[in-house]
């Protein structure tokens, strides 16, 4: 375990008397988890502190800013590039406790709710009353509200309904020396002023720290339905998806695996594709009952053009279930691939897929690299999965070189480092290819207009 | 006419050979015209410029921030707030000539475009591509892309597909200084350092000229359908909405007009509702030809609770556009009614409706005006024209107190003082009833960060 950072006793007496009883942590054994978050980074926290209050953070802020102590959000750390990881040391402020639905109100169709609500909870209370938040990342059953709304997390459905960003009216943040601030507000349209919503959205907890959001609510779809298909290769894949674009379908999910993904799956479960399937596509509509079974054989037919070797559809809410299956199953069959990944989100335009494909099966077999490759192929985002046995240093470096490859394939082809993941500490070395010093510099005063000495998670995102 | 600000025989040098021939212009009576918006304000610039090339804006945000003259970026001057008015004199930037389409690609689903496009010439030069640019300003035929992302522009679509915030990937800028910035990308999915682009939109103007968006499509659905319904009052056609939503429909406009509104429209054209009708809705469905008739369907049945005193629907583009014309008679039809009027777009949250309405109505018949209420209420975004006579002063104080309350009223039920059109200079002086000291003061810091000697449209927005 690495040594504890220091912290004064003026300050241990200010968290103490703050964030009284469990509500402040300052062991090492138990501040551990608190050091650690999806990326597997760890690094350990000065102190811990887990407010229950705006009051408490608006305190801890104030304290935080005279004193230049690092403040570190942190929801339940599913975050995946280190966003969560305390680097520099500093006090973790864990949103555990904030974590309330303060109100559904099915006629202004809003949601407010704390920070670290879990996403999932929120959607479940929501489907009682009909009503729908569209942003579902994969980690909706575990991840919260702020983290979501700090990385401005994709997920499924961002083909049809977009991402975290499109959902989110209003914020309430405290600021570094303890002002509150309110952005936007509950309105479904708003624009008044600058745009500091959208600002603190996909901001990785560099600005403030958010107590409240107002969230947009949909009427709940009445229906849903899933086709999948599976090809021959990568290209008939891109081309039924391409094809049922050009129909003129808007699908809610467009979901895709290639072979190496298709396979690990297999080794764990029972997989209804045929063994030469080289790709598959998940593809969701939803809407009225009878809008949705007309969609779902449009999509069918759309995806004809490329000879698909197998389909299934579904209407009902098991079998579709039966069908998406495999594709949650994915994370855990990685592991049966090799112990360890370096995974990735990268995103490019959707046009230029079938390169990026075809660039990263070319990247593993020159590295004699195992590389899973599925995704949100509706928004052109392929989450890549470079599986490797860390414990081998050639096989490790072998990783390292797939992923720098991979991620200057994908800015060439004009994408991004990240779609839906952010850059944390773990994609940081790599932020030059994409962004000017103009850019950099540029976010940098900006960051310093919420946050002028620099304490809110320092050393990452930008 | 008012004196023409000074210029430097400096300045006119520099300008006269970056902006050769009628590039620039320097004489009163021809810049006229650019000194007015639809606030129907109006200050004389400086100077006008019609840049070509981004080259030309660099130099000129450099000479501009060098010698601290105001930069005032000018679309096609649609914009109702004074965000186009020249007020602190300055050199007008007109985008005009900035007004390409720099591509269009179908297999991307981006366009990438100049600001001064005309959003309806984009739009026309999309459908034959099958591909849709969802955002739909009612000024779309008249007013630009780069306008619409400087305020934001909402329209009929926003309920299913958001506004123009909603619709913008990439923004290029030039900065005060000269500096290029490059912000998003041409992904649909990007969450690489803090969210600049989204920051531009709904600027107002105040942080760099753009010079470059690019622009998210969509397949162009392939059908749409529309019910028109009246109902005997405003109360029972807002049921009727609230029961649409609840039946699980997401339309894609749900539009509404009161008595005096439509008593306006009946007053130049033949109207097809009953004379007894005190309100009505105009909704709109899009998607697969099947599915459209079956969404159609289901509106018109949720809609029945409310006993509708008429209703029509069209599933033909000819049908529809008869059942649209109405709504876009509005505004020639509102000058039948009174010479003058004070334009608002207050949007209060969707359940709050009711008592806006309300309390408008009781707000007209206690000043004795003509309060003509109608707009997206799909978003609870209300436009309210104020009419009066500004020759007769008592009748103006009294459309000026009209506003006052009306702004107040909708404050109050925690709603917006614009949903889509902006600040600019009309709405300034009312500020302070919903963005704090601490709002302010952070935007200001954010603004300063992109233009420290506050050249950029200065005096407006917050």
């Amino acid at each position: 375990m690495t040594q504890t950072p220091l912290l004064s006793a003026a300050a241990r007496r200010f968290l103490e008397k703050t964030f009284p009883g469990d509500a402040s942590i300052f062991s090492p054994e138990e501040m551990f988890v608190y050091g650690v978050d999806a990326s597997r980074r760890h690094a350990l926290p000065t102190a811990v502190v887990r407010p229950e209050t705006v009051e408490q953070v608006r305190e801890l802020l104030a304290f935080a800013q005279t004193e230049g102590i690092p403040i570190l959000p942190r929801g339940r750390g599913t975050n995946t590039v280190g966003d969560c990881v305390p680097a520099t040391g500093g006090i973790v402020v864990s949103t555990a406790r904030l974590n309330r639905i303060l109100e559904i109100d099915a006629d202004d169709f809003v949601a407010v709710v704390e920070p670290g609500l879990v996403t999932g909870d929120l959607q479940a209370a929501l489907a009682k009353n009909r009503l729908f938040y569209a942003p579902d990342p994969a980690s909706v059953k575990f991840s919260t509200i702020g983290g979501n709304a700090a990385t401005c997390a994709g997920g499924m459905r961002a083909v049809k309904y977009g991402v975290t960003r499109d959902h989110i009216l209003g914020i309430e943040a405290v600021l570094p020396g303890g002002e509150l601030v309110n952005c936007g507000g509950r309105t479904h349209k708003n624009v008044v002023g600058l745009d500091l919503t959208r600002l603190f959205v996909g901001s990785e907890g560099t600005l403030g720290l958010m107590t409240k959001l107002t969230l947009k609510l949909l009427p709940l779809p009445a229906a849903t339905a899933t086709l999948a298909l599976a090809f021959a290769s990568v290209d008939e894949a891109l081309t039924a998806a391409g094809d049922v674009f050009r129909a003129g379908i808007l699908p809610v999910a467009l979901e895709f695996m290639a072979r190496e993904a298709m396979a690990a799956v297999a080794k764990i479960s029972p997989v209804p594709w045929p063994a030469a399937a080289g790709a598959m596509l998940l593809i969701r509509v939803d809407g009225s009952p009878e809008a949705v079974a007309a969609d779902i054989r449009l999509v069918e037919t759309a995806a004809q053009s490329a000879a698909p070797l197998w389909r299934q559809a579904a209407v009902s809410h098991a079998d579709e279930e039966a069908l998406w299956e495999p594709r949650r199953l994915l994370n855990p069959a990685s592991f049966k691939v090799a112990p360890d990944k370096i995974s990735d989100d990268v995103t490019v335009p959707r046009g230029r897929l079938r390169q990026a494909a075809a660039g990263i099966a070319a990247t593993a077999e020159e590295l004699g690299l195992k590389i899973l490759v599925f995704g949100h192929i509706g928004d052109g985002n392929l989450h890549v999965n470079i599986m490797h046995d860390a414990a081998d240093s050639d096989e490790r470096a072998r990783a390292q070189t797939a992923r720098e490859r991979i991620l200057a394939l994908c800015l060439s082809l004009r994408g991004t480092l990240s779609g839906e993941h952010g850059v944390g500490l773990a994609k940081l070395p790599f932020l030059d290819q994409q962004l000017s010093p103009v850019e950099r510099a540029l976010m940098g005063r900006v960051k310093a207009a919420f946050d002028p000495r620099g304490i809110m998670n320092p050393g990452k995102a930008y």
